[in-house]
Order: structure tokens, then C-alpha cells, then sequence
């Protein structure tokens, strides 16, 4: 599913990733970094907090499905270079030893009106984990370039 | 600006954030971790990209806003849960010693239908580079609890 030019898109290409666990010392390592709240860093605090328990980020779990779109998702030639995201949402949290894998689906194809060699397609993200609960859903839009003209 | 109660909030409360550097090293750490396309990874590849350049992955933009928020930002007493995000965009690259910081804005207040002790805050969250260049905006829809009732 690399590699995938404008005049490859289909509404409904599909394609799943294989799975990465989310270690409870990643975890806790990228809290430290970007998201330094208790419930991220610290299992006591997590268990007193609206979660019930430590867990992950969502910026996190966010990182780690551009990190599966990236191994196994619908990419563009030429690399992913998002417009943008529509309703990114964290429908459950991401606890230690989780196995979050993606389902990536086309479900709009936009032909440029300005730039004839691009287009942009709209691909829905799902992140579940080990259990088949959506712990995020997104909407991304990605810049996908037209073939380009053959030697003559 | 933490700490907010659900009556505190205020249609246009805004806050305005310290900066961060986004240096060339940690942008290829976190590119390496997350989303190694090459024009996050490597200088050449990045002159020959859509960039003109090595920039950094969207999503440690997007982390590091995230870290603006806790130490800068709009935050609900309990902690920053995030019920979902609207509207994330990245209208220009973030470059190797860029320095990044936000300006939040309280934009919407959503008492909630089901739950008495909390409700709904939409902020929007600019992220802006040293010249004064969004670099990514977003909306972010946050959990906020009501001040919890007095002892008698």
C-alpha cells in the first residue's frame, strides 16, 4: 500500500498494519517528554484519576499510528505529507501491554483544482488494540502526487 | 491558567506559553521513534522533498504542543483530558531551531446533558514558530469538573 500515486486511489482501498506494544516504560518515557501529567507517569496516580490506571498519552498513541501508517498503512509516493486531520478522538484509553494495530480506508479522493500533478485523498485511521477496541479514530488528508509523464 | 473548574471558564480566556527549540537532534530522534520518512530523518533528503528541506514530523509538533499546554496552557483542575481534537492542521513546516509556543483561547462552553459534575470546554490552540507563523493549529475539546460542593 506504498508508493500509491493519484491514479491508484480507489474509495475503499483498505489495508492493516501489524501490531506494536506500547511498553509501560515507553509510556511513562514519552510523558516525561511531551505529556507530563501524574496519570501518565505514575501507576498510583493513574489509579486515583479519571482512568482508573495509568495510561498512555494520546499524543502517544497518536505517534505510534503514524509510526504503523508509516510500516503498513495507505501511503502516498513520495512520502505522507498530511493537510491535515479531521476528528482525531481517543475513544478508550491505552494501558500498559496494550497491542494497538491500524485499519487504514480511503474514503474520498479530491482532485486538485490549482495544482494538476497532486490530488488529496481522505483516509479514515482506525487504532485498535489487542482486544478490537477503537482507541483512536482519525480522519487524515494526505497530498498524493499524480504519476508522472513518461519519457517520451 | 491550570487548574480551571468548570465555573471559571470564559469564552475568550486566553493563555500564552514559554517557547520550546525544536533542535535538529531531538527532531531526528523523535522522526526515528515515530515517523521515519526520509524528510524528517535526513538533510539531503529533505532538499529534495516537497520541503525543500528536513522539517519535523507534524506529530512532534503536535506532541510538543502538548507539552505548551502543560506548562502554558488553558488546563482543567484534575488534569487535561482530552475528549477529542477538531481541525488539526500544520500550515507551515516546523525547521530544525524553530522555537515553538502556543496561544490558547477558550472558543466554546458545553455544560454536559448526562453528567452534573463536569462539563465541556473547546479551546483552540495556536502553535507558532519565532516569526510569528502558525505552524499548526488546532481545536481541542477538554473535560473540565465542576468545583467540587463545599463541606457543610
Amino acid at each position: 500500500m506504498t508508493n500509491l500515486y493519484f491514479e491508484d486511489l480507489q474509495v475503499g482501498l483498505r489495508a492493516e498494519s501489524e501490531e506494536i506494544e506500547m511498553r509501560l516504560a515507553d509510556i511513562k518515557a514519552f510523558a516525561a517528554q511531551f505529556d507530563p501529567q501524574p496519570f501518565h507517569l505514575d501507576e498510583e496516580a493513574g489509579r486515583a484519576s479519571f482512568f482508573g490506571g495509568l495510561v498512555a498519552s494520546g499524543w502517544h498513541t497518536a505517534a505510534t499510528t503514524m509510526r504503523l501508517i508509516v510500516s503498513g498503512g495507505i501511503r502516498a509516493a513520495e512520502g505522507t505529507v498530511g493537510a491535515g486531520i479531521q476528528e482525531l478522538r481517543w475513544p478508550q484509553p491505552v494501558r500498559p501491554g496494550d497491542r494497538l494495530h491500524i485499519v487504514s480506508e480511503i474514503v474520498e479522493i479530491i482532485p486538485s483544482r490549482s495544482k494538476p500533478d497532486r490530488g488529496l485523498a481522505r483516509v479514515r485511521v482506525t487504532t485498535l488494540n489487542q482486544n478490537g477496541e477503537t482507541v483512536q479514530s482519525m480522519v487524515s488528508t494526505i497530498v498524493v502526487p499524480r504519476r508522472p509523464a513518461k519519457d517520451i
